[in-house]
């Protein structure tokens, strides 16, 4: 088989797909169908104009409760000289909707009437009047909503290709139709393929991979507009995966086929794509997703695009945003997805392959007057990365990154509104913190945040990067926790300094711990393997300062140079074998199930620049050390010590 | 009955009705149910935190295809000064995805080995070779998806009242979820009243209101996360409201009670809820809207709210997302929808009734640098309004009104993406803008058209407040159309006149002409009523040239008073009967399917400053002038001349 993996640019890409698209007469909307207009409707893209059919309102229609009159009969009504019109032949009653009789031009609201019984007596309202008594003149056509106010029979109510809202439900049928012809959804098949699969829900066994790519494409495909058939899991069989794909081809517009894209031993995709059809392009110059494949697959009357899409999560993910929500946009005649953009400030320098468009997740937050965009975890498989991203960077071809501090153009994932409501942290991690953001999630406030250790928050606060910092640094000299530190790094940032919690620091060990581990001494044994956490981090400053005191050097603990960024990673890296120990909180041993030997105490302070302590932006977060539900969840963790929670340990200024 | 209606402000009315919410233990989420993690579980809320099951990775994964090895056998390994490694006892082969042996504690790239066969020599990679020769060494952990790279077992990936997207659904997966807590969506029954009211697609009488707003507020509803009943029609009696509002609370959250809430005769709503329950509000000091009721109706466990939904169909949908929008977000644990908000010039002015909230529908665009907002029809009975609405600015109680050039803070419907591709025209009005508008939208543009006539036109020129006007001023001296205006009117702003179309203008008159009417002398015939269009129109400075040469007096037509703003309104005028004849051109009377007695032909014009004249935005407007299906659909309009079409006429500078 002729199949190489050869990455060329995106445009590139897409251009050769539309090609083939025009080609077989498929570049443009699907098809249509008539719907019935009910609230199904609502999403649906027209597929022709709507013109209105009758007028509304297709008649004189009052607009007030009132009395229809003539209004040249009403000339010359006066407070001080009243005027009386008779009840039927110049005046009639009419509800607000009514329609006006033949010969009226006017409505006189029924406040402004007084109403006379036989004798001309101002009646009691009870039933109709014999006259009214009035006091002003009434304009023709005053409280008259005139015939076709709304809209006028034959006027064009909305074009084709827009999108149907609840209002635009009423307005179609307030011009006279009970149906809309609707594009036709365009069917999607999702394939997942792959012998190392599980489906959701199954037992995974090691070396299981549980299946979800399928999930997430066909919410996708749901969510902009098309129409998902999840296929069971195919087995890595060329044979297999060809006939699923052609059975498909029969009943759907669109097959993606999720992984064996790239070329492997095992990457059929694009091998079946040639056997069915023809092969567009095979390696995109993106990144994440770089091994896609754009095929035509052949079947009659006409060809069926294929999309080999990458087995990463996130290259799967963005495959989607790339490659099909532009396809479903011209298949459904309306305009692609537009993110909104900003402009934001790169926090941290990004580096870039020059070769490929680099789509980077970022957390963004405004801190201050400064918008900011916080690269995140760039792994294709960590699809938390996804989860957790406020937008996206397009690091274009040609360019080998961003220097930290550039302007960047964010495409958002959430509304501005929810940007504005982010607490920015950059710091030291501590589990209270994801506790912290469960519940301020129920307060209208989402709190991100990056993990750089203790002194990488101090950092971004010297920057101005970040609403406040989590932090437990020892000095070794005074034996104080922060304030040291925040008098050198922060000389010209008024902060204050407010206790979180107490924690215990100590070795996380296997459980039952076969090794038989009990002090920092055991570390040199030269049969162990440590887990270390990175520099800058409050629990390495911590232990480098303990085994200084006890005259071991670094050198001699093996594992010493192997880091990691959080408490639970430096855990799972002890629960996976990885290594035999790390220091790190009680909580992030008990998480995993392992054993933990405490050996230090400590304090976990937040730091928060004066500027944002009262704002109301961390009001709900200021509340939650005093919120007793909180801290109940709080004390469930092992190791903590909430007596100092909420405790402002000091204003430096 | 004690039902009064009686307006309060609107925060006065929330918090009535979030007290009474409070005292029945409803002001939070409504319950959770257990949802199968698959697509539909797309937009549902979480009722839950998502914490990690399993890790993901769950076991230490290579990341590339390639070789697992002991890092530490790799040492030394020079491209000078190769190494061998035996296969099976020193390395294997992994594939992407697959689990590390657990001797093993890195992964070299297949492109990165060379495979030896028995003899030593390079082998084919037909299958495992003995050995692999290296040629440089790798460090620990390179190449591998340490276990927990991801997700960490016991973290938190997603915290309650999170709308779930498509990627999260795949997070949730890979942590080791096949379910999820969801939040109970909240049953809404939507129930409308009026004897008037005829069901959509029924035959339609003089008198009948099409009853649409069931359908806009059952789709809003859905839209916002809750799930809708639309009960059939129920007529203007209080027993049968009052028994349908009785049963549906058996079986729903929340009531809508469509219509009925004002202080009529036939307004049932509030004596319904007083006689089911409490009467919280009736009436709230906002525009449109004010006869909005809340009150709880009684039933065990517990009272549900009923909101009674003033029946204009804008007050209808502004009841919606002022009120059930938010309740909806609190029912379900997220936070309500947070629009856009951008500032923007007010292009004319608003005045606004002091004791109200009002708010007021705005066509967007951005005009040059200048965002800009132009109020459009604000009676309440006109959804059209809100069809064409891309936002909404609000005029606080207390605020008279708000003068024009004023900055406004416009609450977006669009998306600012959407804004900016708006092409904002002002001026005269002409059909050929509809089916402009109708092309255009399927060309990544959206044309916002304000009727102001010709001259408003060159004034919203001068102003920079459009991208173009629509013209057909005639020079009475000249003879000449729109120059000498240009010349006068925008001294200071070039522009380029390109003929759109010619077109005949003459008398709209009622189907086989029964009063006779064939020339302007006849207008003033003491029978007849005439309907006038707008000073400043150039249909109108065309009625006044022609009346003066022939020596006829405006104040001897009956009806010239009477204004319409466009074509169609002058015809629909005609065809209800409140006018015999009006000046306009032939497409709005056939659209009517009236007579026209053609009088006149006229050129209508484009103007374009040459600042936007070769713009990207407005290429496509100036690509449909060439463009054989655009023309097609203007000449199939009677009384067009495409001639002119496209025709530069003039640079003005």
């Amino acid at each position: 088989m002729s199949v190489y993996l050869h990455d060329i640019p995106l445009d590139q890409a897409q251009q050769r797909l539309i090609d083939a698209l025009q080609a077989a007469g498929l570049s443009g909307p699907l098809g249509e169908e008539e719907i019935i207009l009910d609230e199904r409707a609502l999403g649906r893209v027209l597929a022709a104009p709507v013109w209105a059919k009758i007028s509304s309102p297709h008649y004189h229609a009052s607009a007030m409760d009132g009395y229809a009159v003539r209004s040249q009969e009403t000339a010359g009504a006066l407070p001080t000289s009243p005027l009386s019109l008779q009840y039927e032949t110049q005046t009639v009653y009419v509800d607000t909707g009514d329609p006006l009789p033949e010969w009226a031009n006017a409505v006189i609201p029924i406040e402004n009437v007084e109403p006379l019984d036989e004798g001309g007596q101002l009646s009691g309202g009870e039933r109709y009047p014999q006259a009214i008594r009035i006091r002003a003149a009434v304009a023709p056509w005053a409280h008259v909503r005139p015939m076709g106010e709304d809209m006028v029979a034959t006027q064009l109510v909305l074009p084709a290709g827009h999108t149907l809202r609840p209002a635009d439900l009423g307005a179609i049928a307030g011009c006279g139709h009970d149906r809309v012809q609707a594009v036709r959804k365009p069917r999607v098949a999702v394939i997942p393929t792959g012998t190392e699969l599980v489906a959701v829900g199954e037992p995974v066994r090691r070396g299981d991979i549980i299946e979800y790519n399928s999930l997430v494409l066909a919410a996708q495909v749901n969510a902009w507009g098309g129409e998902a058939t999840r296929y069971p899991i195919v087995a890595d069989e060329f044979e297999e995966i060809k006939n699923t794909v052609a059975e498909a081809v029969q009943t759907h517009d669109l097959i993606l086929l999720n992984a064996g894209s790239s070329a492997g031993s095992e990457d059929f995709s694009a091998g079946v794509v040639e056997s069915l059809g023809e092969l567009l392009v095979h390696g995109v110059a993106v990144r994440p997703g770089h091994p896609v494949i754009l095929g035509m697959v052949s079947r009659l009357p006409s060809p069926v695009p294929i999309i080999g899409v990458p087995g990463y999560p996130v290259s799967a993910a963005l495959t989607g945003e790339i490659f099909v929500e532009p396809l479903l946009a011209r298949w459904l005649g309306r305009q692609p997805v537009q993110p909104h953009e900003i402009d934001a400030t790169l926090t941290r320098k990004m580096t870039s392959p020059a070769g490929d468009d680099d789509y980077v997740r970022m957390a963004v937050g405004k801190v201050g007057e400064k918008t900011l965009a916080a690269p995140l975890a760039r792994g294709s498989g960590v699809i938390t990365s996804l989860v957790r991203a406020d937008g996206i960077v397009i690091v274009p071809r040609g360019s080998q990154g961003i220097p930290a501090g550039d302007a960047v153009r964010v495409r958002l994932y959430r509304s501005p509104g929810e940007i504005e409501q982010t607490i920015f942290a950059i710091g030291s991690h501590d589990m209270t913190l994801d506790v912290m953001a469960q519940f301020l999630a129920a307060r209208q406030r989402r709190l991100t945040s990056a993990n750089v250790g203790s002194l990488g928050g101090l950092v971004a606060l010297r920057r101005g990067e970040t609403h406040f910092a989590g932090s437990h640094l020892l000095d070794v000299e005074s034996g104080e926790y922060n304030l040291p530190y925040i008098r050198e790094y922060l000389p010209d940032v008024p902060v204050r300094v407010v206790a979180l919690v107490g924690r215990e620091q100590g070795l996380v060990v296997a459980r039952g711990n076969p090794k038989g581990i009990h002090t920092l001494g055991d570390l040199t044994n030269p049969e162990l393997r440590f887990v270390n956490r990175q520099r800058g981090a409050g629990t390495r400053i911590l232990l480098d300062y303990q085994l200084h005191q006890l005259g071991i050097s670094p050198e001699s603990i093996p594992g010493y140079p192997q880091e990691e960024y959080t408490h639970l990673t430096v855990a799972a890296a002890v629960a996976s074998g990885r290594a035999d120990c790390g220091l790190a909180i009680a909580a992030a041993a008990q998480a995993l199930a392992l054993d933990f030997i405490p050996l230090f105490k400590e304090r976990y302070d937040l730091v928060i620049p004066l500027e944002y302590a009262d704002s109301e932006l961390l009001a709900p977060l200021m509340d939650l050390l005093a919120d007793s539900e909180f801290r109940t969840m709080v004390a469930a963790l092992p190791g903590y010590d909430l007596a100092p929670m909420g405790e402002v340990i000091a204003e430096v200024k």
